[in-house]
């Protein structure tokens, strides 16, 4: 099986991450993976929700929308159907969870921090692209927070970054576009830390149920792939990757 | 440790299986585990989502909601504020797609069965005992096509139950309580089939990530659980269990 | 004519009422009138509504909604739908209605008592059943609340119990299953303390009009049926039936 | 007890009913019944709901609503709470059914009559109000379609009107206004037809229950209201009154 | 070409103002322009909008409605599309801001003026005889607080009327009807001042582009439509027509 | 008064038009207006709106949306509030009226343009960003369909481009970026064709109302920046820009 871009099986797409795309939000980033393009805006508030209030801590949420025609055939708004999509609430939940796992609360102090990841072009993978871009736009929404001395020490404890996973024909593959992801018998989703360790496993098998040697080959592509995710973040931080998880050691 | 209802770390709550709970459902069951508690209804209806029109094939949808006060405090109806729960929205989907996994849709003819599965009192896991219990009203529901004949073959080729599995204080329980969830390090979900394969494998670390090694002493609970499980099923279902995926041998 | 389970014409279908049905609510109750069943939770709360705010009043409200296959074909659910089905608005405000009239609010104090009547089942007079079985959830909750020592005095003044009576080819009859109020051509619904007085009286001509001889026909065995019922709470309340009422004299 | 407009108990407020208010609607009726004022259009279509296609039968249904300011203090639209109000819910059901009962939906064809009842200044009695004003706009628009030969004879067989009584300190009242209304003690509307049988009967004892008694009176002061507001209709609807019913003889 | 009513082409319909319309608002308008019945509620409430807490000023805002058969055809109400008409959203913010530009909120004090423009008859230009007529109505509602004392001037610093221009088979016409609207080429809306200035000036090419010299056509014939209106106005309210902007000299 | 970015009164912001921006829209482009931008993309659909069907004719619509983040502050989604904004809702009416006015429904045929007009930064101006922009989607869409031979002509008759225009401390300025409009008096929005004839003409006096002169000033600024607009999209549109009306000739 050759892979709809030649790629090999175990190779991520291109990756391009640029960082202070929209001139207003404390941190905002284009990433590209491939095709797949999504702006992930960090937007900090002086509020947290109720459950926060008067604890000292503060919250990381995310919301994740797709413009009508950012897919093949165009979609309609949410609010012209007056109900959220569901595979939006679902995949807003993920990169909320996924991003809320590093952050240390207590240092954060009593404020939001929201990831509004808005997918303008999507080519497959676009809630793992929101997670690793949205990581990269927290990393600086909270260095301004530090840099205009509101929190005093960093309060992301690790870099995470996340990858799709899957099996196309059999093949366990890295990084699906959507044309193999449309045909995928079994479909992984893998967010993890730069310590190699698992902050979401999420694995279906679409077509059929996946054995246990399945799941370890697509863990193994995963690792692979969110390592080298994390090496672009890196890069694309510069400076500012030096600090991060630097304040628990 | 010790857990808050005694039980051994890798075992499951009582299981109560009770069928034909509501008279009118094609396939009704009331599932308990321990003080969880689901009605799941199954209802077949002649008319299929708009993408499978004129394929000849059905197709398998949920719905999952809670009642207001099967929690500690009340909940407002989801109606109520006009949006629907996105616990929700995330559980339902969950449940859809491990129930489709097992379903021949070609066997099943082009009709919808839908399970809706309402939580009448919540102690942990209400989602896993969804899946348990729909698949049951599920057979059941097919079964009566069967019986009708509607169709000419059980199209449903697997067994599959659900089990959440965790870590609390460092250490992998099975089948945790709402106590034992709300203080949990580590929350999976696993989805099996009788093959001892692997349909769904969710798993968040929601205090901090966790190992591979960790990963793989929850999948041998999750493992044992749902093998118990489906051995629940079958007793509840008598000999219709006999023809449940003999159509694929 | 023959009614279709063959009961008398004045004779209400076999009753039974489970208390502590669900663990959470403080006051939960399984009321099954035939093959109608409702779970009716009462749930007390620290608030009440703005028109009430520093009086040192109470207040007591209702909801009702019933699973999608508690009828013979599926219904939507109001969420999906975005719009509360118009029966359940009218039914819960006649709940409402129905177990203000005997509560003290002063007795209560500030804090709101909400039912919510979920029907599992539904063969006709669900709504009726919904008042006698929440009336009971009630008297548990306000039993709750007296144990605690959170109010001095029990606040409910009366007992109070509904039922349905109506005519069909010609012929009165009490409690109507859902086959005989589907042909009824008047439907009546009454609402009665156990001193004989009325709280609500609500009929129907939905064939034709009706005569007065006929409304007193109706009024008659509203007033048996009623009675019989409030019997049956006094028997389900064992001890605290007697207390009921007591503070008025 | 003096009546706040010094009216004697048993009399209802002057009644103006101004025919061809509004000049689109197949019949356009603006009643006053003092200072209440509703506009009741009544609007043909082509179309019925669902459960009537193919039967040849027709279908009468109303919408209420009050204009913001219709009373005292200004009320929120509905849709900028994006609900309907639930008391709205409530009476236009009532005025559905009411009119339902005395249309002959064979002699009416397939086609649906809207009754668009907006309250344009409230004083109590509006949803009685409406019932008897929409009779008459509901005449005009079944005379307008008996004039252009699509339907050939009158499809409503009886006049209906309404009003409402209640008890203020313990005095059985007629027509009550909305000052009267609020500190009623008993409230009741009663739906007749000019055989003087009962459509609906909707009684509520808002502050305690009623007696048998109680209820006597009350039907009785309904008995004449409805019989002077039958009245009211004849003689604003002129010739047309007396072909209402004929069909019937 | 003759116009519908015979009419010259710049004269404007015949105008009619009823002010103390609806008993309970602070300012109340029926305007009627020809055949066009709008219902104008001016309403003072103590509260304003978030942006203005604590300024010391005022706020006036409007809101926009038809009634289901104000028109040919009946419309279906917007509650029961959980969305509002987004003609009305346009026009309610237009009026708003019609009403605001002549408005000191320094002499209004902290409260809130809402414009209720309820078209109870629609024949063309409703929009500008809802502007036309709600000034009234403010008038009156400044008036009142006038008198009551709670506001020491008048905060109306100047008239503001409304009128519809537009272009018909190549002739500029004065206060389009519907049937003339309808086939309008060039469609405008002028808002002017007894000053003769402009407070809004909308024009578009509805059937295609205008040149310099039409629109000149078109604003002449506004500014005679306005400065007739605002002698109605002047003749409607009396003697509280000669202290609007007083304050301002 | 010097403008906030030095520029002088009468000169437009740097323009930049990308085509092809996203990669599945029939047409696509980023507009840049100095520091907004818009992303306008054109979808063609194969249905038209009720109105148009058996017509042979096509229709345009728009759709306008911002970012969260767009702006200083983040503005909650419009599914959150489930309302859609009153703002876009004007501003999507406005764009829809400008491009229709220049497509010949005949020649475009019954199939429905869709511009998604998706701000991703706004400084003022997007609504008339959003048609000039637009237009080119619109173009390149048209000019799609020309090339697959679904269209035998290019529908769209003329070029149409828009501006803002205001009066700032007195001055009249063409194209106001966010921190002009905001304290602008006057306010209008000119959409003008390559014919210098007027589309749309909307102005507002913000603070107060503006004369006769001050209009003839903003509308020549508005001519200046249309026209200058147009010469930016025929660059932009390349050898495309010489079939465009030519139709017509």
């Amino acid at each position: 099986m050759e892979r709809v871009d030649k790629r090999e099986y175990g190779m991520i797409r291109p990756v391009k991450i640029t960082r202070n795309y929209i001139k207003y939000p404390e941190g905002s980033v284009l990433i590209e993976m491939g095709e797949t393009k999504v702006i992930c805006n960090a937007s900090v508030e002086d509020r947290v929700p109720p459950f926060k209030k008067g604890t000292g801590e503060g919250w990381v949420t995310a919301e994740y929308s797709m413009l009508p025609r950012a897919t093949e055939t165009r979609n309609q708004r949410d609010i012209n159907k007056l109900r959220m999509n569901n595979r939006s609430v679902e995949i807003q939940r993920l990169i909320g969870r996924a991003l809320r796992s590093v952050v240390d609360f207590k240092a954060l102090g009593e404020r939001t921090i929201t990831l509004d990841c808005d997918v303008i072009q999507a080519d497959g993978g676009t809630r793992t692209a929101s997670i690793t871009g949205s990581f990269v736009a927290l990393a600086d929404a909270c260095y301004h927070l530090l840099q205009k001395e509101m929190i005093k020490e960093m309060p992301i404890k690790n870099f995470v970054s996340a990858i799709s996973v899957g099996v196309v024909e059999g093949t366990p593959l890295l990084d699906l576009c959507y044309e193999e992801d449309s045909r995928a018998e079994v479909d992984m989703n893998i967010v993890m830390t730069d310590k190699g360790e698992y902050i979401e496993v999420q694995g279906t098998g679409e077509k059929y149920p996946f054995s246990y040697e399945m799941l370890n080959n697509l863990l193994e592509l995963g690792n692979k792939g969110t390592r080298e995710l994390i090496e672009k973040q890196k890069e694309a931080l510069g400076e500012i990757a030096n600090i991060i998880g630097g304040s628990n050691e």
